[in-house]
């Protein structure tokens, strides 16, 4: 096997702003030997998620910033090659952190999360599924909606990033609980998407000049539930339309992570956010799915019973190469993608 | 009865930016006749909250905002004059809105909140207790608390405007839970006062220049809880130190209220606030005692039980004077008060 040789992209500095081409360096270099309690994983698909952009720059977010010179984190699905672990044997499929690589070590000591068997898959889905509806993606859906943002039947719930990996599956989540559904997505064709296909009630498109007040129009009794991935001015006019009582589920801010270079400047001061939730008496919480590793199971379970039962869409976006994996995760940002993007490492 | 004069604070104008005397108009007007189910109330003390700068804007927080020409709105304890309600006869004293006026007229239809007979006060305490540590002040920091705070044994909490009426108490509840409280004040005398008569653990100066430093060196494991009182860039800087998990208990802005003029602008973006609350999954949750009246009596019996057993003193700063309404709510936002400010109306 030592003749394997494995394609990797390796941190070469941190961006500022936009992850560029620089910023990485795709290498070829031999695959390591595995020892006692490792194996070696062939990378089959591998997620792309706004949160890599924060995991290159200089914050801790759930773990540690990427060392300068390591391979670029990312969760994937692989296909066990070899094995000196007791968990796992030659040709199992297994999840975890893979890096941006085509063969990966799990070294659940070594590496920075475990690696897990994939379970058999529910109701014929394909493997993709695995990082998307019925992986963290869909989990961090579950979680927020059902622990923070609580969507009570007729009550009102906006979801930005509407068309998105997490969006789509919490807005259908909202529907399932009875509540009026609003997305918020980037172009007419993502909001026809989100309404037709996902079945939302409406979708603002916030590409359009008026996109405020047709916020407004599409919330005439305020907003009690704010499922948030975006963040800035989208997030702030959200905040300011709160009913009292509401509450925000804070999963992402996908348009500020390109300005995560550093600290955050404390001096800058801007009250939009704070007024809009004092004056509402409302509760905002972020989460993370990496956090609750109990709940996946339950998360699980109830994501695949939405999926049977046929109330539960999701979309996916899947790009060939792992060469491709920094320009795919620009065209996160650019907003150009539909639903859970995922390259296609292997066969 | 009928010769009786009411001095009263009618609002002329909305106020931009600080509320000035050319807003407000001390008049004198007859009292008038109170008929079925009213009562006339001779006002003895006024509290003055930063609240009210709210309420003479043109936002809703809890109760629409004062009418122009209306009497300015306070809560306030008084005796009954004159009844002609079941619930309350000459000589007993009540709470309510009584606003900013020598003589209030309590008619629960009428009124925005009703009136009730303040019952025996607890432990010889002077009457303006009723506005202070057992009336909604305190109320207040034990809702923040216990509700959303609930700081641990160990734990570090911060509290802003921690000379203040609301801060202060709250300080000292989190120290009877056992957290380490850093608060932060607007002068070394109240800092001194807040660790050596309080009993706070450290108190930073904001007007000091290096009062981040300072604040970080005294939270060196990072912020578990923050009681915050004050917005701006105090409440950006703590919320940069949050840990993961973190509670904020958003009590007031302070130092915002002078700009609520208008509606929030949202097209102004910055992101501080959201980006610390998502980097540490932190809950921050605001909450109006007014929300709570079901809450009062068990608060009441906490506060009084901490107040007999020596753990929790209390400031007030009492200006003699209905005329001086409006100075004296001056001084509460220049920081020159320390706990909670009344006005005597009446002996």
């Amino acid at each position: 096997m030592s003749q394997l040789v494995n394609h990797c992209h390796r941190l070469r500095q941190r961006p500022v702003g936009r992850l560029t081409d620089d910023d990485l360096e795709f290498v070829a270099e031999p695959v390591p030997k595995i020892t006692h309690n490792q194996a070696l994983i062939q990378t089959l698909f591998l997620s792309l998620d706004p949160a890599a952009r924060i995991w290159v720059s200089d914050v801790h977010y759930s773990l540690p910033p990427v060392k300068i010179g390591n391979v670029m984190r990312g969760i994937g699905i692989g296909r066990v090659i070899e094995s000196r672990r007791n968990d796992m044997k030659a040709g199992d499929l297994v999840s975890g952190l893979t890096g941006w690589q085509r063969y990966a070590i799990a070294d659940d000591e070594a590496n920075e999360g475990p690696f897990t068997v994939v379970p058999p898959l529910h109701r014929d889905l394909p493997l993709s599924a695995v990082l998307g509806p019925l992986g963290h993606t869909g989990i961090t859906a579950y979680l927020g909606v059902h622990d923070i943002a609580r969507p009570q039947r007729g009550e009102t719930m906006v979801v930005s990033a509407a068309a998105g990996a997490v969006g789509s599956i919490a807005g259908q989540i909202g529907k399932a609980h009875g509540a009026r559904v609003v997305g918020i997505a980037g172009s007419p064709d993502k909001c026809r998407h989100v309404v037709e296909t996902l079945g939302f009630d409406s979708c603002i498109n916030h590409r359009d000049q008026a996109w405020r007040q047709q916020l407004d129009q599409a919330t005439p009794d305020g907003i009690d539930v704010d499922f948030e991935n975006v963040g800035g001015p989208i997030m702030n006019h959200v905040l300011s339309r709160l009913n009292i009582g509401a509450r925000v589920a804070l999963c992402g801010l996908i348009s500020e992570y390109n300005t995560y270079d550093a600290r955050p400047d404390t001096r800058r001061c801007q009250p939009n956010i704070a007024r809009s939730l004092m004056v509402s008496r409302a509760l905002i919480q972020s989460f993370l799915v990496l956090d609750h590793p109990d709940r996946f199971d339950e998360a699980i379970e109830y994501l695949s019973q939405m999926i049977g039962d046929g109330k539960l869409t999701y979309d996916e976006t899947i790009i060939e190469g792992l060469e491709n994996a920094p320009c795919a995760l620009q065209q996160l940002f650019d907003g150009a993608i539909r639903g859970k993007l995922l390259i296609k490492v292997s066969e």
